[in-house]
């Protein structure tokens, strides 16, 4: 089988364990990873959603944090705080800069992002086939109001200098208008037997993957059933921040209102099926109602074996779909 | 008093906190530092010894090691190591990891390497004002046999890597032909009182600096008696491995080898006086020959108070030399 999965960091890389536990060795699991929440800092390019997938699924994540590698230290970013620089908000560890040092020399050397991906990857071997989702430039920024003054500032400012807690006017995927698939990603998606949507931020993960165009012709065209599970169980997010960012943007906080904003692939979006938690179980209707095929299951993704069932589920219901 | 001293790394370092402790707090000391040991390491620019100097003026160094920055770890080079990247050999530590890059972002965002050191030196705040040699990039290369094939190397790949244990066949002072002093380095010999020359290596410390022919007619031209200490005490460097390198120049590995290697500024060199080692004062009356003035001394710098004494010997050298 081949899994062709859109991931974000953290709770994308939680499902994408729960599908390599369900699957059989043999199947191929291709993850398209958001890079849109990347950002140069101090001339080095961080790229935290790709790493946090090949971390976690290589055995280098601090799995507590959820981010970032295991046995870290923050010598370098305690330097950077004395030397004064902007952005030490930023978690940076020791390890981790490592990663950015030598992804920065490629690509200043010309690489383009994937390949570089792929030479970090030949170190830590993850058991997927991890693909950006573009080699171009796209930034997530966010318009809010800083000190009165209604500006825009790159995504990572907003979510982890500003803890998300400052206005949401608006969202853009800088550059996602005019960016190419990077290599593989249109083709992975086209040959999947099933397209996954992991439970991750529809705005700032999801969002920026299918904003462009080429990624969301494949996953409007693909002959694979698209499945999706819901990030919000109830009507908050399961991990992170999101609730700010989907209200400034009058998106509904609930697991029928994402399914509403990634649309039915009968009616333009992106979505097969989708996956509710089981207190949602009410609005299976809803989802329904929207041309999409919907389930309610348990979604907390508390250990590996609520991941794998999950991720059945997932499977179960791109079946289903996929004979309708 | 102003005194102006060119200064290579360690040994450099701790002949200048000699000075510091022989001299009083108005005493103005600027120091023009080697920067032909730099080196571009994963796209990240190193300047060893404007960092030493930097480092161990303001309480910054490892004093057991001599370089590199106290407390430190490097998990970023182990993992740099574990990506198969080259250059490891070298001893990147993660504190000292953030010099290289905010002296990386600056320089890319245009800045001269002499504004990027005085604002490094912002927050260090060494009692002496430090200047990079020059804005320019200058490494030096040297020639040696490596697997039967002749070929240049970067000076750091010939100290660290092969630990100066393999033929040298010439030295090229990469860049140094057209390159200009930096921003302050003329007028700090033009108009110093004194000119000291610490016992760094004249080949690839002391060499380079005066390599820049702004720098060699300031020093030929100041009006400033120059005075330096010998780094060979005996047949052997006081620090590190210089004798390979002189040995593979055909330069004299003595205390009397250096001053002529140096040359008289009365011959167009760069000395008025040399100290030796009071266990060479067999060689006062060949270099006294050479036409610079030589006393013998102690030049082991054991302990601040033998490089205070050092200093103050090299003072007293000058003073003699100035009024002759």
């Amino acid at each position: 089988m081949r899994i062709a999965v859109l991931s974000g960091g953290i709770g994308g890389s939680r499902f994408i364990q729960g599908i390599l536990a369900a699957v059989e060795p043999t199947d191929q699991v291709t993850v398209i990873a958001n890079t849109a929440d990347d950002i140069t800092l101090f001339g080095l390019r961080v790229c935290p959603d790709l790493d946090t997938v090949m971390y976690t699924l290589s055995g280098g994540i601090d799995t507590a944090r959820g981010w970032g590698r295991q046995d870290e230290t923050w010598h370098a970013k305690e330097e950077l705080e004395r030397y004064g620089v902007d952005q030490t908000w930023f978690g940076l560890g020791d390890r981790d800069l490592a990663t950015h040092v030598v992804r920065t020399m490629m690509l200043n050397r010309g690489a383009p992002l994937s390949e570089v991906t792929s030479a970090l990857c030949e170190r830590w071997a993850p058991p997927v086939h991890l693909l950006p989702m573009t080699d171009d430039v796209v930034e997530t920024h966010i318009q809010t109001t800083l000190d009165d003054d209604k500006r825009w500032i790159h995504f990572q400012e907003f979510w982890i200098k500003h803890k998300a807690a400052i206005p949401v006017h608006a969202v853009d995927i800088r550059g996602a208008a005019t960016a190419r698939a990077a290599p593989g990603v249109v083709d992975a998606i086209a040959h999947a037997d099933v397209v996954l949507i992991p439970p991750s931020n529809p705005v700032v993960s999801i969002g920026p993957i299918v904003a462009i165009g080429e990624i969301r012709d494949a996953v409007q065209s693909t002959s694979a059933p698209v499945v999706g599970a819901s990030p919000i169980i109830g009507d908050s997010a399961v991990r992170g921040m999101a609730n700010q960012l989907l209200d400034g943007l009058s998106i509904r906080v609930s697991a029928a209102g994402v399914a509403e904003f990634h649309g039915s692939r009968s009616a333009k979006g992106i979505l097969d099926g989708w996956l509710v938690d089981e207190s949602d179980a009410s609005q299976v209707a809803d989802v329904e109602r929207l041309g999409i095929a919907a389930r309610a299951v348990p979604l907390w993704m508390t250990d590996l074996d609520a991941c794998r069932r999950m991720a059945q589920d997932a499977l179960a219901l791109a079946e289903t779909v996929g004979r309708s």
